[in-house]
């Protein structure tokens, strides 16, 4: 039977540099193409956070050098880690198409994903980028930008972003074309270029979208039949690394919701892949989550490992 | 009559800073929403020299620096412009559709435009890119990189990169697809992020492909009507600057190629412009190129004024 399945790929996907991405992306397209050949839709999403945190730090080092490069607001770092990821990703996917003889067109789709202005995440920032700095260039920084800087963990002082929810996908109708007239595309990268609605315009704000919430808005939006989290690990677990750790082949959202309650799962971890794989599930009848690892996608959509998720 | 035009915009349209960016795309984009509102399909393709220059720039000064971010090849540098300049240029235009009540989808796409590895160019690199460094500095780059470096005017020694021919669009599906179902297409940015292929890959190399001929490849395999080059003047001249100086209305490609040959247009400059116009005029009977300024768009096209270059 063919699905329609969004794929959300966690940073072990991709890598820290570009040569070790361009390597890693190859393992990455296998299991995607294994589902593609399988008669699958594939759509594509990806987290950034190495790799903006590399660009954003790169462009802010390079405005305080003698280089005196301009200043790079945050979602244009955003913005251009899209392209920089999807160049590499897209090309390891059509060269693992065409290895296999299957003429199938990949597209990256600079993608910005809408959040409230109101979002209360907006008013307690968490997400640490760029650099570290000093006590005192922080509090210049927070004085003269009106960055929220953060002592992070005795290794110095960071600005941190809010890390508010989606609420719409912009390109959408891009997306939803190119998926429809049997394309592989790569959207929301990083989560999205995280934008406000302001009238007409979208406002490009210092954020950091989750990918998973990310995934799941698309996938929602395109009425996909999937969701598959592809992360570090094959299953989720509960009492993680205790004696009584149990790995979970089948989750209700009403179990999950539970064990996200008992603090089961680690916030910015494996708590927001369970949470998005819970809002999928119950989004609409018939509709299922998968968590599992990026070489078992395959056996996971088979019903074979991985954690599934449903109403 | 409703035309596919491929709009191809010069660095005028754009600027040098991400805040300047931000200004000017709003002027770019009402004749192009001009063309859209008289029922035209527009693809629009851009340069990038600035913007890829400090991209460039600050990726290299980084990657020298403490900070000690990676070392970022030229290609993922200009894949990295595409989000960069796309998602300010995608925003404009969608914002002046809206302003018209015109609910038409704007997508930025990845591309890649395929070069040959054998063009001529790889033996002559002559376009700048990046950092100016001492003798001594590029003596080393040379020798450790294997960088073509080269005296700049008496500023310094700069690395050079090919300028080689552009013969295919690798996301041309992707483009002709968004294209037939409405979509307003930002593509081969930049030129597109030069690759070649080797087997079932691309491979990224560092060069710079004409953002004029790119749009003129674009433009033949859309099968358009029009290629419009904008440009900081509102029509092409001969004896530019002389007493003898002539603007054109029209202009056969038997002519301009006369002109060509006698050096009337700067290399660089207006020559790519009118070689482009030229290859596009004679590929196929009807197609028309025109060469104006970003304000005088729509009058160009209603043939009231710019250089309209026909077989």
């Amino acid at each position: 039977m063919k699905d329609k399945i969004v794929v959300a790929l966690g940073g072990n996907a991709l890598g820290k540099t570009p040569r070790e991405q361009l390597e890693l992306v190859k393992n990455t397209a296998k299991p995607i193409v294994d589902l593609i050949q399988h008669g699958h839709e594939v759509i594509l999403a990806h987290g950034n956070g190495p790799q903006v945190g590399m660009i954003n730090l790169a462009m802010s080092t390079a405005s305080n050098s003698e280089a005196g490069t301009p200043e790079m607001p945050f979602p244009e770092c955003g913005a251009m880690s899209q392209g920089y990821i999807g160049f590499h990703l897209q090309n390891a996917i059509r060269e693992e198409l065409l290895n296999r003889s299957m003429n199938v067109p990949v597209a990256t789709v600079v993608t910005q994903v809408v959040v409230d202005k109101d979002d209360p995440a907006f008013q307690n920032p968490t997400k640490p980028i760029g650099a570290f700095y000093s006590e005192e260039e922080a509090k210049i920084l927070q004085a003269s930008k009106g960055y929220t800087m953060v002592e992070d963990a005795g290794r110095g002082w960071r600005r941190v972003v809010a890390s508010p929810k989606p609420i719409d996908v912009a390109e959408k109708d891009t997306v939803s074309t190119l998926v429809n007239n049997g394309h592989v595309v790569i959207t929301v990268g990083g989560g999205g270029i995280p934008v406000v609605r302001e009238g007409n315009s979208l406002i490009g704000v210092p954020a950091v979208i989750d990918k998973d919430f990310a995934s799941e808005k698309i996938a929602e939006i395109l009425d996909a039949d999937y969701l598959i989290i592809l992360t570090a690990v094959e299953q989720v677990a509960i009492n993680f690394g205790k004696e009584n750790e149990e790995w979970l082949a089948n989750l209700t959202t009403e179990q999950a919701a539970k064990y996200c309650d008992e603090g089961h799962f680690a916030p910015g971890s494996m708590l927001p892949k369970v949470q998005a794989a819970m809002a999928f599930a119950k989004s609409k009848p018939g509709r299922k989550a998968l968590i599992t690892s990026l070489e078992k996608a395959e056996e996971g959509i088979e019903g074979k490992t991985g954690t599934l998720i449903t109403f």
